[in-house]
């Protein structure tokens, strides 16, 4: 007999009410009393579990009811609708085959764990409801991501992870190598010989792939990338990871109003399609993690973000008469606390931020005519603060000259990046969503840790 | 006016005949008489150019025939049907506006360039025809990919790129330090002293996401990964980069049948997806790269792929008589020729190896009753060999315990895979296909090199 996924039967039970069908999966909870018993069953194809109603003919029955949790079965019986039960339907067993017994020291035993003890077990962790909530979301929010692009004709590019240069400018690397470490080479001079390194120089994994985007972009017009990227940053905090995804769309032709309208458009999208695709798992965030998230997500989906320049911000937060912990001048990167009192208190809904002081911003933007601020746009959402950042891209050759060396950068480490200047240079801009952020926001999680499979944070690269 | 993207007008041109539209792109030729002149402009959007006419009453006519080739140009115009043309329409200028104008000296001029020479200008080279047309299939097979999984119920995983692991078996690794490897810190035993490291162990880049996507279909049932993965091999083959990506699916209660079920849909998808997405391409790769392309992916889209036990197929290549390279005897491992033999001069379609002697493969594919040979399956193609390699992973924690101990390996380096298998196990199955080996052969492009767009290979991690 064919296996039937349990989504399906969820999907359209109707059609199954009296039929037989074959199942597989993991117990998830079993019960019994002397005559007969239930199995809660989990087929890893559905966020919700089956309920399977076992009787004493069955001829392994004794065995069953002391089947330890997790011991994967298969089920064949027939589909009972039960329109008055919490669950809409049951299977009653009529041959019950025991796949792999489980152990009776199971770790994720029914109880609630913590999300820190959980950590430590991240191999099973996907197994109880949360992590299976959170990374079926996951999933849903990436293929939204590339359905979103796909539809607008954007073209999806793999920038490189490892790179030869170290001017990318946005973060500590980590450096790579397959020289002997025992026995570091060196040149005459007594500098690292990394002319016998594997790529015979330096290289280290990327921070951004947004250099490289763009010059996919000035041939394909709209890119994007969505891959891992990579800080070494000794920064033990609940936001930030070593290692993470991120979503670079770069657009040729395009200001800093256009990567505004397509940001607006990527973040409802993908919230919209993970409502509509996930909608059990979204109710056991919004029941079990922040009663608010419905709440907060349709405020996001439904709102017209505000816009609005640095400088306005700054008026408006010196005005507030608000005790902020890092005082607000104009000039200063705005923190998190100013963020969230922008977006939270002051529009109560997602705004960007426009047109910052170029000290602080990076030296790729394009500068205004103010000759002050560059066209860079943050969009900050309440309870997070900023999750994208982007700008208008600097295309004038000579203006971009010479904010590198401004910066004190080398303009020869930048000879590709400025013959995309040379050659047809357009108008152009772009952004980066950090993916695990937008996740962290979609599902309440506020722990970066608890998004990803395995994470990679300071000190720990467990499993 | 609104931008129309040249995409649309080729696909609607019906709809737009005698409209006035603006589009803006690059010139990618441009040649002109006394009076008038014809620009070739592609926009990024579409591999196709659309062709403008330009006449002496524009005010910049002078111009507009002096710009160099690459220069990028908003032009207002009035679509005109062309049916007796080589292209289906063109546009009648109203008016030009030079947005960048590019150097005389843009590399890529109209003369045909050799593929080496165009890895020199990686990135320019995406506004070549060649590049255009590959990267445009890259991104369609990409979401072609993601498509298929997504209509299967398959959750989308990232595993970690960063491995603690040096225990994933499957190739050569690239440490990754924060270490300063001018002073490497040592340990009182005069070790690296790793504990010093980011994160406090020594840690390198994956060679394959499959342990960790194990630890998912067991959770999940039915996932995939779609990511970068790192081999430091100091291969420098046409067929073997150090950076590239693989998708690694993993099936719970799925055999080594049901990987060949899915591994063979998931090609046909691939191919049909694209040759129905990306005609104008394919029809380029048809005509200037391989004048069999055609012929040879129908023959894959339409044949059902073989399947074969290798003891047959060692059985076959010695009663061939055909001379090869290497001898075959049962034991061995199949080299290219072997694999090109069957499948282009016995099988003439794809075909599925299956049941390899143990000791030439992995230690976590499934042991057959036989206690000789290992349910797996590798899938050969004709012209290229082997494009995907899979199996039943071994579920029997008895079992998989010896083999590690038989394979040299250390139980402990594995507990959590191990545990996998204490708790809950049951058969499972899964495969790896390379991207960049699939996207070779759709396109009969010949060299990894040039299906990336910042290749990195032995002595190479340019731009």
């Amino acid at each position: 007999m064919e296996i039937t996924l349990i989504k399906k039967l969820y999907r359209e039970s109707e059609n199954f009410n009296g039929k037989d069908v074959k199942i597989s999966g993991w117990v998830r909870t079993l019960r019994d009393s002397k005559t007969f018993g239930f199995i809660e069953l989990n087929d890893g194809s559905f966020f919700k579990n089956i309920q399977i109603v076992f009787e004493e003919n069955l001829e392994n029955f004794k065995d069953i009811t002391k089947l330890p949790i997790c011991t994967s079965l298969s089920v064949e019986g027939t589909i009972v609708l039960t329109p008055e039960s919490k669950q809409p339907f049951e299977i009653k067993a009529k041959k019950i085959t025991i796949e792999g017994k489980s152990s009776s020291d199971y770790p994720l035993q029914k109880k609630r764990h913590t999300l820190e003890y959980l950590r430590t077990i991240a191999h099973l962790r996907p197994r109880s409801n949360m992590f299976s909530a959170v990374f079926r979301v996951r999933s849903l929010a990436a293929y939204a991501v590339h359905k979103f692009f796909n539809e607008k004709g954007f073209v999806y590019v793999n920038t490189p992870i490892i790179t030869g240069s170290d001017c990318e400018g946005a973060g500590e690397m980590f450096r790579l190598t397959t020289l002997d470490m025992n026995n570091v080479p060196k040149d005459k001079d007594g500098k690292i010989d990394f002319s016998q390194d594997f790529f015979g120089k330096e290289t280290n994994l990327t921070v951004s792939g947004q250099l490289s985007a763009e010059t996919l972009a000035l041939a394909f017009r709209n890119v994007y990338t969505f891959g891992p990227t990579f800080r070494a940053e000794n920064s033990n905090t609940a936001r930030h990871a070593a290692e993470f995804w991120m979503i670079e769309p770069e657009m040729a032709f395009a200001e800093l109003k256009d990567y505004m309208d397509v940001a607006e458009d990527l973040v409802k999208y993908i919230i919209n399609y993970v409502l509509e695709n996930a909608p059990e798992e979204m109710e056991f965030f919004n029941s079990f993690v922040d009663k608010e998230l419905f709440a907060k997500l349709d405020n996001v989906a439904n709102s017209n973000f505000g816009r609005i320049c640095y400088t306005e911000a700054v008026d408006i937060l010196i005005k507030s008469g608000e005790k902020f912990q890092y005082p607000v001048e104009w000039g200063i990167d705005l923190q998190t606390e100013h963020e969230r009192y922008l977006t939270e208190n002051v529009f109560k809904k997602p705004i960007f931020v426009t047109d910052y002081p170029k000290d602080i911003k990076a030296f790729y933007m394009r500068l205004n005519d103010d000759g002050k601020t560059v066209a860079a746009a943050d969009l900050l959402v309440p309870g997070v603060g900023e999750i994208i950042g982007g700008s208008q891209r600097e295309e004038r050759l000579n203006v971009l000259e010479e904010r590198i060396e401004q910066m004190g950068l080398k303009k020869e480490d930048y000879w590709w990046y400025l013959e995309l200047r040379k050659y047809g240079e357009t108008k152009h801009s772009g952004f980066g969503l950090g993916f695990e952020r937008i996740l962290m926001y979609m599902t309440g999680v506020s722990n970066i840790r608890d998004v990803i499979p395995f994470p990679r944070t300071t000190g720990s690269a467990d499993f």
